[in-house]
């Protein structure tokens, strides 16, 4: 039985991740877009004369003439919401999000500022929903009745600790991973890269990235303590990960070049990666949440994919591709990894993510 | 003194490498463009009349109507030619080598067919020209006077070495390396890459390349046993070598994100290894040959260098760019590299190879 | 009532058009992919083994296993296909299409060989759906009961003459045309446009072109004669017109700069104009055809739209877009158009000019 | 013989055009670099500190410590410059440019705010430098000894006016000019266009621009009044011209795509034209000013040229390419030009300007 109709506010409703939220919530069988926050700038107005819409979708006809708001919890129509997507930019994501749950909203944000609070589920929805666990305690220590924040991974995090969290399912710890990421330019919001940047051209450094993808794979492959107070980092070990990050000349669908090494000794074959990667199901799919791709990994066997202007968009961008499975000969195993950014590597999370909690009874 | 001009010819004079050799030798001080070889369907016919020149520089003035030849031995030109450049295609360029070295000369090859022919040197010439030691034997071996085939790398290989060769001249032999290319489409000649393939798009293979860097770096970075009849192969103790190679729509210019394990415990400080790099001097530039660079490897301070489109150049491409310097959570040093593919990655490769062998009277 | 699922056939199924009617075909109400054709060398063989799919779509389950025929009518299927689509290449199309027909097939094609032919409509399907009416008159004068050939217009074309037909069906004859395209490499199919001749450039040359379109034009926008036996060409006066195509690193997407002269003086305001664009309907909507735009023309408000990577998928890509209608200080009125090259420019248009056939009754 | 070296400034020194100033005027054999002017933010430091440097050539050794001004005529150095170039953005260029001349300052500006001005020849090197005739009529009106400011073309105006003034050199006047422009993502400077607008895209606007075609084509196009006070803007009768202005996915060089109409009756044969175009030379080659083009206009006969990838660095930027000269069927002869736009169509004609003024005694 689907779940009643629940209201929901976006913050950052004009930007690259608010104009996405607004694609995939403008007919979404559980959330109705109810309330628009964006700068001050723009409040007061309705929203398609103050937006620079860039999707290839055009804005949907219900949300063209809604008045944008302040994103203060005050503001019209945010306190009606059973659920407050956040793609503010990070400067002021910290602030914004902090007086929403403390308005006792609930925030579900793509943004990085509370990604490694201790009170904070970091959730990528095809890998650790459990951590969602914490809520009540994160509620108790904040006084709130309702309020919280649940964060979504960096959208490169993410396309990695798919694969990552498959194979630990299957054979047990990582000891290593190392990882070169080709990402795109969407990644960097709007107006974002130059194109005097990057045409014809890589740039070598994504600032913060490196850091992101390997401080957030532990905290995602780790667990919930016993007592649903504490994330475990990937205890008692954490893995060892190396990540180097590259922007290139691709609109949507950041590839990831990937190395692991195994605790277990002797490693798994290539065919039972292979097939662990087939195998792999998650709980955003048993739950059967609308959003959740029919395949979490989808793992091509052409020698040349995944391609991110011909994968990205294979289960709605809900779904990590995975190719070139090979041994390292240096490590393990070496693969390939693709993720559209724009939607799992963002957008899509939060919305799963707020999917399994309403299945979950902690949005209503 | 500047020795006396020496006529070369050109094999695979109107494909990609061909028009590079071209432009480079136009106007060069050691050489001059005395025959240029194609396929029978372009031969008896001038080159601008056959050739798609791709530069962005005009056909040289006096190559525009040379004849072109058939790629024999016999014909016109060719037997007077101090030294026969060769772009060829890997499928052809096996036969035509060998038919060239058995008819007594000299040839400087681009193509990967004899680079792992235990006769063959497989030179980088900012690293290894003490391998042209081996040419007597190389000789002596077939029974010929005059006639040798030397070998440049893979223009990926090419890039890499460079700076690994810095690295092992002032810290002793690397135990491990990692390397994630990001490719550019010349690589692949022309027509080579479609539009449809490669645009906003990454291709994750390239066919063959991944082995060639694995395999070549060892030779290069080898030596030649005491009585000059063999490559070493980086003997004790081969380096583990694990590339991942990748295309992606830059023109021109190859870039690697490496990480290295030093066998040296404790390992150098990156500040040592910052060092290392910019002080790095090779034979070539000791020789004072003309194509050399001023610098080997420049190191870029910028965080987001180097960059493909704005770095290839320097030197005239004949140098390899090094960035981003800095620890690696899984090795020891991480770093990013370019190399200008058609220029030190093909072409100017094999001219500096040349004009080394003219300083030290293996052409004449 | 939907018409009885009819059997089709689909000539040049693994090149870049076959594969857009695979797309567009397979979950067609009318229409059932029944027969595959495509070159010797394929056929005999799975399609999934064969075709190098390029579309960011999944090949369609049930044709991934149909196994691919020879281009012949007496091949395995295409006898019971009441109608054959061909997405042929030209250099065969004209035999191919010719022998087909003789066998008393229907063909719908996407090549250019019989677009010019006195019997043969040329049918952009938004505007000239009427020239059907010569079908009896091509039947018999090649003695044929059932077969036939209608042809739809390049791709350019079509986006042009969707808009021009407004233009004379609210005011007119025009006088004169002069356009500049802008067009996507997909228009070359695969491997077509090297990626070397188009990033980073503007190739000023598409062969043919501009002479298609200067003569479609007219034959399109002309009428049938009353006795439905010849084309009148825009009878009494040909339309002056003037086409320079450039192909620009876009992916797919076609843009033309369009300036129009009216025979009728005062010519109408820009406002007329812009009314004429959106108040045209055509035949295939009020067939109500299935593939066929809820408008067939999208004009654009914003100053610098149509776009074609935002503005191709309007109406799944088979409308034309228009913007930037404004005076023109040399002729009437400027504006710039946009058609999806790939869906009504060329796969698209046949299947709706078929689906308009189906409730003619001239496919059964 | 050389003049005496004469010291420069330059205003807007950081931006785009500034570091083509730079860049081109590093090795000058008539200018030394002696100022250099940018935003209040920067002055006070050392030009490398400040700037984002994006060209592919580094910065000239002896300009990355120069200290940088602010842009007042009292800033240290400007005073003594022999000649100010302005490479400022418009926003600003009025004032700071207004306020050099009236320090007595002389001013070659690439901004747009003085080239309609009455007294300010707007001054396309290879086209009409006899329109520095009227700057003694400047100073006098405006009480000054020695300054004023001369303005160069837009970029895209630049590209089609040196082919039209070889037109109407040959041919009497034009009567009428179409022209579809492909443009350069440079200009529009830095940061400029978003990749996101821009990759895989085509955008049919830029603000402005076919309005300056529009106008600055007569003025440059038309003389001087006897009395050298005046700019007869082509009288008796203005050349009508329509443009239509698009940007795409190119880094370097604008192409236009022109259809012309002449007075004359019957019009030159279209051999009469290329030989037009192939012969036409202009006072700056007379006067043999170090950065003239050995050639004003290239004339490609390869069906498929000019490409600016390929053809803009011909000449060092300095020419126009012209290509596909053939018959038009509405008016007389369509050609496809191509210009430089960061070098001929900005920095470069401001600095031949000024070599021109130089050679006249009108910089000193």
């Amino acid at each position: 039985m689907s779940p009643p109709q629940i209201k929901v506010g976006i913050l950052g409703a004009t930007g690259t991740v608010g104009q996405r939220f607004i694609e995939l919530l403008a007919t979404h069988p559980y959330f109705s877009i109810h309330a628009l926050g964006a700068s001050a700038r723009s409040a007061g107005q309705q929203y398609a004369s103050v937006v620079r819409w860039k999707l290839a979708s055009p804005i949907p006809d219900h949300v063209r003439s809604m008045v944008v708001q302040e994103c203060t919890p005050g503001a019209g129509g945010f306190a009606e919401c059973g659920v407050v997507f956040s793609g503010l930019d990070a400067d002021v994501a910290g602030d914004i999000e902090h007086a929403f749950r403390a308005a006792d909203l609930i925030v579900y944000s793509n943004a990085k500022n509370y990604r490694r609070d201790p009170l904070c589920p970091l959730i990528v929805p095809l890998v650790n929903p459990a951590h969602l666990a914490i809520i009540p305690h994160q509620r108790q220590q904040l006084g709130l009745e309702k309020g919280y924040i649940v964060t979504n991974a960096n959208c490169s995090t993410t396309g990695l600790v798919v694969p990552l969290a498959a194979l630990e399912k299957a054979f047990g710890p990582l000891e290593t991973v190392m990882v070169t990421t080709l990402q795109a330019i969407s990644g960097a919001g709007y107006p974002g890269v130059s194109s005097l940047d990057i045409m014809d051209n890589v740039v070598p450094l994504i600032s913060g990235e490196e850091d992101k993808i390997e401080w957030e794979t532990n905290k995602i492959l780790g667990g919930v303590t016993p007592d649903n107070k504490a994330f475990d980092l990937h205890a008692p070990k954490q893995i060892n990960v190396s990540a180097t990050c590259t922007r290139v000349p691709v609109i949507d669908g950041h590839t990831g070049c990937v190395s692991v090494k195994f605790t277990k000794s002797p490693p798994p074959s290539i065919a039972e990666v292979q097939k662990a990667f087939r195998e792999y199901t998650c709980e955003a799919q048993q739950l059967g949440v609308p959003s959740a791709p029919a395949q979490a990994i989808v793992v091509h066997d052409a020698p040349d994919r995944p391609q991110p202007r011909l994968d990205k968009n294979l289960h709605n961008g809900a779904c990590v591709s995975v190719g070139r499975i090979r041994e390292c000969p240096v490590f393990d195993v070496k693969f390939v990894c693709l993720i559209d950014n724009v939607r799992l590597g963002a957008a899509t999370s939060s919305i799963i993510n707020a999917e399994i909690a309403v299945e979950k009874g902690l949005i209503v």
